[in-house]
């Protein structure tokens, strides 16, 4: 049973075969957040405070956090702005972390500050990335996500993306890391760009789990990239990837659709135990309207709003 | 690639690994429907013309036909129910039947007068159907539902379950029947009551296609009998069902969030082409509010009526 542990200073995760699907907040990102971007560059941290608290009440299991404002020096601005953003959510929430940049420095800057064992996002099976993140990796004892493409880019032969996901396994056990703390990306392509994108990632995911033993993640939402109705399909691609063996996503836990489609896999998947998280989630709320209960009534008010 | 084929006077559907999931319309069945099993004794089908034609329009591929309206003497009363039924639904709807009873008298009277090629709904491994049911599918050259489970009732071991469904399909082999004509339905258990109901199911029906290439079928909303927000449960089970090789399901097609997890399957497992079914159920209606376009419009409507 491979287990990835990850731990904030209190609090511990598993992301695992045996365990409920991780949930990794993806909105503490500037990347398309113009917005966001400008706001964390002048030191205005109020967003990704509320962006930090309203996705662990969501019902997240982890928080990304990518400070990558700027695509002119990230050199520069991202290694102190990712260490200051890290501190100021671990301040807030209890969750554990996941390191997100493409800046080797950031990523130490935020392994320096950072509590308890946050995953590092990302690796490629590119070389140089190999070379400057597994070190790290390793000297500060913390999983990483591998995602399955290297210098020649995105393969659309799922074969490829296997064999490159296997390279980093390898490559990653050279340097002491054992294969438990590799979570890999398979890739997910939009499927209205790609008809196969959908049976590719299943496949994959079966095939990593079964071949490699390794916990799998992905960027969710992008399987929907252009198609109307995008939640109708993130919320039942969840699901399907987790029956293939998914163990984790970098997803919006705002959506309640997709956030529904993931507690209800996790019943079906026999990882909430006596089905507790779903009953307490969805039960309908007592007669009297009594404010305790209200999952359900939570979220069509949110949606009527 | 295995297809089953069924067909009305005029339309012929598949169901099969390579064709959009078949849904198979459950409403025309007076068990557990005092209602509907009271009009019908009476001679009132205007429940069942409703029905009939709310299934169609929702999407149903297929409408299953049962007129078990009671237990005490089915053997007299449903043969010419069932007919009537078959025929009053052929007159008004043009999608292949399931003719659905346990007398299987019934089932030859519905076989005498259904136009096309049924399903037949069911057989089990119990030795006394097989050799009451098989020759019907035999001498009208139909597909079969076969129920895994035989004398010793339904066991909770997935492997004899398998068993079951591996000696319906080598039995129907020695009365000419193709596997392709076998649709097997692993059972359902509800979740709530069985933590492994799902694991089980998704192991079943990969080996059902895998070892025995046959279609698969089940009642899908036994799954989460007991929970609370029973169609969440449902609309994450059917996308993983379908991610195993599902290739149908016995369900209610009135229902938007289970129709909705069921197209975007189909999406996500490349059986609608070009997205095309989905981008027309789901794509936003034209500014000037054009009411040819409303897919999610016409549910909004509906939901909040």
């Amino acid at each position: 049973m491979t287990r990835t542990i990850v731990a904030s200073a209190t609090k511990e995760a598993v992301i695992g075969f045996d365990a409920p699907f991780c949930v990794i907040g993806e909105r503490i990102n500037p990347t398309g957040r113009k917005k966001l971007a400008a706001e964390m560059q002048d030191g205005d941290f109020s967003t990704v405070e509320a962006d930090a608290l309203a996705q662990v009440a969501a019902g997240a299991t982890m928080l990304d956090v990518n400070a990558g404002v700027t695509s002119v020096n990230p050199n520069e601005t991202e290694p102190p702005l990712l260490a200051k953003t890290v501190e100021l959510v671990q301040g807030l929430v209890d969750v554990p972390l996941s390191l997100d940049s493409s800046v080797s420095a950031a990523l130490e800057a935020g392994l320096q500050v950072c509590k308890g064992r946050p995953l590092i996002n990302s690796v490629t099976g590119e070389e140089e990335k190999l070379e400057l993140i597994l070190p790290l990796v390793k000297k500060y004892d913390v999983p990483v996500v591998a995602i399955s493409n290297d210098e020649s880019g995105i393969s659309e032969d799922p074969d490829v993306r296997f064999a490159v996901a296997k390279k980093i396994v390898e490559r990653a056990q050279d340097f002491g890391i054992k294969p438990e703390d590799i979570v890999v990306d398979p890739l997910v392509m939009p499927i209205g760009a790609m008809a196969t994108a959908g049976l590719q990632v299943f496949s994959l995911v079966r095939r990593l789990r079964e071949e490699l033993k390794v916990n799998t993640t992905c960027g969710a939402s992008n399987v929907s990239f252009g198609l109307p109705h995008r939640h109708g399909i993130n919320a039942a691609f969840l699901p399907m990837a987790i029956a293939s063996g998914m163990t984790s996503a970098i997803m919006n836990p705002l959506r309640p659709q997709e956030m529904e489609a993931v507690r209800a896999a996790d019943v079906l998947m026999s990882t909430d135990r006596n089905c507790a998280t779903w009953i307490r989630t969805y039960r309908e709320p007592a007669p009297e309207g009594d404010g305790a209960a209200g999952g359900r009534r939570e979220r069509r008010r949110r949606r009527a709003g």
